[in-house]
């Protein structure tokens, strides 16, 4: 059953993001691959497969999370293509980010749209 | 125009949560009265109103943010509230505190859904 | 497998801290059992279990972080219960306490020493 | 010349905050009296007596800081208080709260201006 | 109205930091202009523009807030040099991160260092 | 007896991490030579020297705080050396990270296990 947790989750991961589990994958197989299949498993396997939310809502709210705490940069981009992946539009993305200039501070608000620039622009070339 | 984003704050805040504002206006009536017209303002008559996101959608990245950050649990009750005015269903709520144990740990998580709880007790009673 | 990792959880929980779960199976029954599940499973069944440290020094290692995070004082007392049932010292606690002032400041620093009061007196009625 | 440090905290502290630091002092009594001594020696012996800053500055630098973290009102009370000892007028420690609301965001700023009119009124009765 | 909070915003953006902002709106001019918009009109135009403390202290009280959250460097330099451009001296901000590890702890004290020296270093150039 | 504690600190420093500090006090030194001096005689002279904690676990608990609160790479970096210059393991480091998944949330786990792997590279060169 482990098994079906860790597929689940590539499954969920090849709709949602596989580049950057790939990426997530290669950084960690010298250091600590069971972490890398952790990944896989619990917020994959276990989370985003749940009712409930569907995937876009599930994406606009880690994007939202991540920005508001402010210390994990590579995530977020990493989720801001999630969250075009799997439908959420630039439009949308760029909402959550104003929005979180109240809920965290404008510095907060102001990184994460230059996160999200740097990603749209990556997208373009 | 100012005038307008108050007004605009106002209407907005009538709809997502009336009971909410008037306790925050209560609360700073006699310590800074400037302060409950600017959340009216901007949060409100600014962010809130702008295209792009839904209600819905923009009530749970709130909800999402705040119990991530987990410095506001006064704020965050006010705002699974709010969610649940605008439409939001308790198990979409519940869907993102669990979520958020994934990306601001464990202890966010749960604390969000013991807010959570709380807050649905209220309402039941 | 999945049934083995909730069994692995329980009694991994059952040496570190059997009251302070069931206190969160309770809270969560209503609103999200699943949640309850998820925690003995990922960090008590995949994450505690493993080799490489030994328990008192994950539990060290949880206190020092919850400490410097601040914002979970009801998981703080829970892990504080944790370190001392597998056998950490209270002198080990406060010295984690302290040192934590130098990383996340003092008032972090002091607002875990005045944790860790709270639950050796509650032990010592 | 440690002795001396010591010496210069207290007296500091005598102008700061006198009652804070017994509190501090009578809560750290039993179980960390050494933290007392160190909160004594390091920020009041050694910050608070340096030259570069008046100590109604180095008040709501303090003040501003703690709020915007958002996870020590205890703290923050007391800090309040030893801005107003220092000669800081309520005023000035309420703009400092709404503008924690941009760096910070509108939860910080709020939970700063509930946490100021809190000690406002103890001070007043 | 709303122009108005625009035109004293820019006004004092133009005595605070002129060259930040400008590197501001370009950076949001294609992804989210408006954003470039709320910030001179509700920080700068709202705020800052407030009795009650003066500029040198709201910019000191800025520093002392970005260093302590120790999650937006960016903004960090471009508040360093605002403090400069109202009058505060190198010392004073010195004071400022020494004081932050205190409240933040010794790496957010540090790393504020860090980011002013770069700051004067690139002034000296 | 300041005097002490500095001597103290360097002692200490020498065992734990003399390179880290020369860099430190070599960034400090023209803008916060008195801030070199605070870290020798704080972290280093009052507390590393402490009893009741030995060396491994202070640098493991402070591995730890610093990767929760995910604001400080460079700090993280030298107290991964840190940790490895008194006895500990690269796996129990990596264990420490995994760890932190779970009371931080998966982005700070992993980041501080991409630190971990650049320290440990760099080492192997």
């Amino acid at each position: 059953m482990s098994e079906d947790r860790y597929k689940k989750g590539l499954e969920m991961l090849k709709i949602m993001n596989p580049a950057s589990y790939q990426q997530l994958q290669d950084n960690l197989e010298d250091i600590a691959p069971d972490m890398a299949r952790f990944v896989a498993e619990f917020p994959y396997g276990d989370i985003y497969t749940r009712k409930g939310l569907d995937l876009k809502t599930r994406e606009l709210i880690t994007v939202a999370a991540i920005t508001a705490l402010g210390t994990a940069p590579l995530q977020l981009k990493s989720h801001i293509k999630g969250a075009l992946n799997v439908g959420c539009t630039r439009e949308e993305i760029v909402e959550v980010m104003i929005q979180m200039a109240v809920y965290a501070g404008f510095p907060a608000g102001l990184n994460g749209l230059y996160t999200a620039k740097e990603v749209f622009e990556d997208l373009d070339e």
